[in-house]
């Protein structure tokens, strides 16, 4: 017998399918409907949030649930639900991501072929305390024409109940199918879903390390987003010294807890001893903790004055301090002999998510960004650009270190794939066997044909 | 301790890393030495070739190997061993595929951004009895700048070893990282790979059915191929009949043991007494066995005079005729009641590979085009069309049933993913606490620059 799970992921395929002959202009107007149903929802959402919050508070205070994930929880703070809203709206203007032409040829007189953007089918997002995801990441579906799944943390279930039935009711009359967008509670009921690979075909995991490794470890269906940040910022021999501050200091500090702030700084051994203190006592004065290797460490002792924290802020690192995502104002630093080892060391301890150079060198700026291995490779710029609107997409559905499909910030394309549609116009269709290299036969042309959008 | 296979896809990563910075041009030299090379051990080669043949063909007499493969192994049949070496001289003349712009923008004045495309890393390619996959797949990997671990079948071992020891010298003189091409020789090495999705980026498994599924069971590592070939014809209600009975026979026939020949003809019962009678005459002259479902068998069996051999190659359908990948002269039929049956009949039982319409209605053509969720969806030609060499990519990596990364017919970019560059040219380069939405900050200007190569 079907389990319940598999009913759901069927549900899900079909509402799919279905949903590829309804018109790109009824998902725009689904968006729109759904601002109205939550608006309309609005009293309801807020009372089902405070319980949320209230059950919450109670387990914080107990010491079960850290203290910032109540912050996440609360969906009327500050501008979050007009946020929330107007992410919807900002959504539906984007442009179509799908019925893009990406290559389209004559094969032969008549003969057309186009590759042009569709959906993938059925996603998965499993993602934690933010009740607000469920409708982002319903809105990026709707939009891009997949079907979603959608199972947010179990803490904001009261919240996320009732914005599903928002988006339901949204579905219902703009005459989508009601299980294009459907929520699952449980964890287990996850765990029966990523088995299900006949009918889901992406999963997008947001949430924390261990939540994203657990899912790459548990499915065969591909899996899109990160589980580490772990970025660095080199220090060329050429590097100037007010860029190399500003730059080191913004991608540590704009946003600690970000998965684009830098973890580990790599340091020229020329700059040990001219330009090294003065970036780390730029980093001292900002209370920032420094693990460092022995010649960073060494060059240190040696400054006079001593920068006033240097005995509670400067520790030596160990092997571990380069794996770790400190998330926090800790940051690594280690020494290197040239450009080629520092593109070695981050080649062997990232996550191949974003690296910057600080260099005055044409030459080393372009050896640093063919050699890393990384989704971004930045030249004199904070690696906190590394996310989707700073890159100009609109929105973003995460930030993937895979290299299968989408790498770095994604938007709305991370959500589509492509189909290719052949067309014959000649009387009698087209057959391959009227083509060949012997006399007589046809030749293929592969003219280019320059269609934008799929002509029909 | 690291086991031998993780020496080797370390080293295969290693090399990966070190060949990001040669030029391409280099590769494109070391496809032109390897041509060289395979001329001078042409000769040492042959001799293995037989070897190979001699033993194998004791197995075929042993009923242990089937005879078909034989026809495979041999490099030395026809013009295969010329076909070889030109395939090398079309790769490197193909353009390149890295470096390619794909989306640039100037986020602020002098700060801009490229998505740039760049090798994926390390390729297992896993394929059976053909040794000149070995060069094929060898100059893709070296021309879009990937490492690879190639696996053939043990029955070819003798030639392959040779050939790999061709590929390496090659390597050597064009001074690439030797552990690029890689081979190994067991199916327990390509367990132990398998594992390894630290080091090994993208799995290409070519060859049956059996093989596919289970490399796609047996590893994390993304999965670029298909295992089944099911692609169904439709007639559609207004169908035409000479177009009919000339795709449906090209696609049956023009070449069954391929993934892109159909395997089930769908009708629209409306032409079960007109078109499907003369459809089913053109192949029963053809000796193709029908598996027909009760109303297309019915409608045979009323048809003055019978075709000669209706008795021995018409006979009932079961449920698996429909889910079977006949390979032969043998097609699976069924009628449905409408275009919207028959698009649910193709997305129950397909393997989403390439489906054909039969139709003079733009309408039903869009409708089916847009509601059947393959790779390639066809109008008015044969499903045999499905290859990448007539889409025009001048090769082809593989036909791919996935939906992530590439979908259908596979070409050099499919080997290609991209990064993300980003280079200040400010003279204190750039930060993100320099933007926001209050006064005073910057805000991203997202203007649009027109490059398609990396200008660095």
């Amino acid at each position: 017998m079907e389990n319940p799970s598999e009913k759901l992921a069927r549900a899900a395929k079909a509402a799919f399918e279905a949903s590829q002959l309804i018109d790109s202009s009824t998902r725009v107007k689904a968006l729109k409907i759904i601002t109205d149903e939550l608006a309309s929802l609005k009293g309801e959402i807020e009372k089902a949030n405070k319980l949320d919050l209230e059950a919450a508070t109670i387990e914080v205070e107990a010491g079960r649930l850290s203290s910032s994930l109540v912050k996440r929880l609360d969906l009327f703070k500050g501008d979050k639900w007009d946020a929330m809203i107007q992410g919807v709206l900002d959504v539906s203007a984007l442009p179509d991501p799908t019925g893009n032409v990406s290559y389209a040829t004559e094969l032969d007189d008549g003969l057309e072929l186009y590759r042009v953007s569709c959906p993938i089918g059925v996603l998965l997002v499993i993602f934690e305390a933010r009740p607000e995801v469920v409708v982002n990441i319903a809105s990026l579906a709707i939009k891009s024409g997949n079907a979603a799944i959608l199972k947010g943390g179990k803490e904001s279930n009261n919240t996320t109940v009732l914005l599903a039935k928002a988006i339901r009711k949204a579905l219902e009359k703009a005459d989508l199918p009601l299980d294009y967008i459907q929520t699952v509670q449980t964890r287990d009921e996850v765990n029966s879903l990523l088995a299900l690979d006949r009918y889901i075909d992406l999963v997008i995991p947001r949430g924390s390390n261990s939540l994203v490794k657990n899912i790459q470890n548990n499915t065969r269906i591909p899996v899109m987003g990160h589980a580490d940040g772990l970025c660095h910022v080199y220090l060329d021999e050429s590097a100037a010294a007010e860029k190399a501050v500003r730059i080191v200091l913004d991608s540590k500090m704009d946003y600690p807890a970000a998965c684009n702030a830098a973890e580990t700084l790599i340091v020229h051994q020329s700059l040990l001893n001219s330009l090294w203190p003065s970036v780390a006592k730029a980093l001292l004065d900002q209370n920032i903790e420094l693990l460092c290797d022995q010649p960073t460490l060494d060059a240190l002792s040696t400054v006079t004055p001593a920068p006033a924290n240097i005995s509670t802020h400067v520790k030596p690192s160990s092997k571990e301090s380069y794996e770790t995502e400190h998330l926090s104002l800790t940051l690594s630093v280690v020494s290197v002999p040239s450009l080629q080892a520092a593109i070695d060391f981050i080649n062997t301890h990232s996550s191949h998510h974003t690296e910057s150079i600080v260099t005055e060198s044409q030459q080393a700026a372009s050896v640093f960004c063919r050699g890393v291995d990384s989704a971004g490779t930045f030249v004199n710029a904070s690696t906190r650009f590394a996310d989707g609107f700073r890159y100009g997409f609109g929105t973003e559905v995460g930030i993937s270190t895979g290299r299968i499909h989408a790498r770095g910030p994604v938007g709305l394309e991370g959500l589509v794939t492509y189909k290719y549609v052949m067309q014959s116009k000649a009387a009698n269709g087209h057959i391959v066997g009227e083509f060949g290299s012997s006399d007589g036969k046809k030749k293929y042309k592969h003219q280019k044909i320059s269609e934008a959008r799929l002509p029909f």
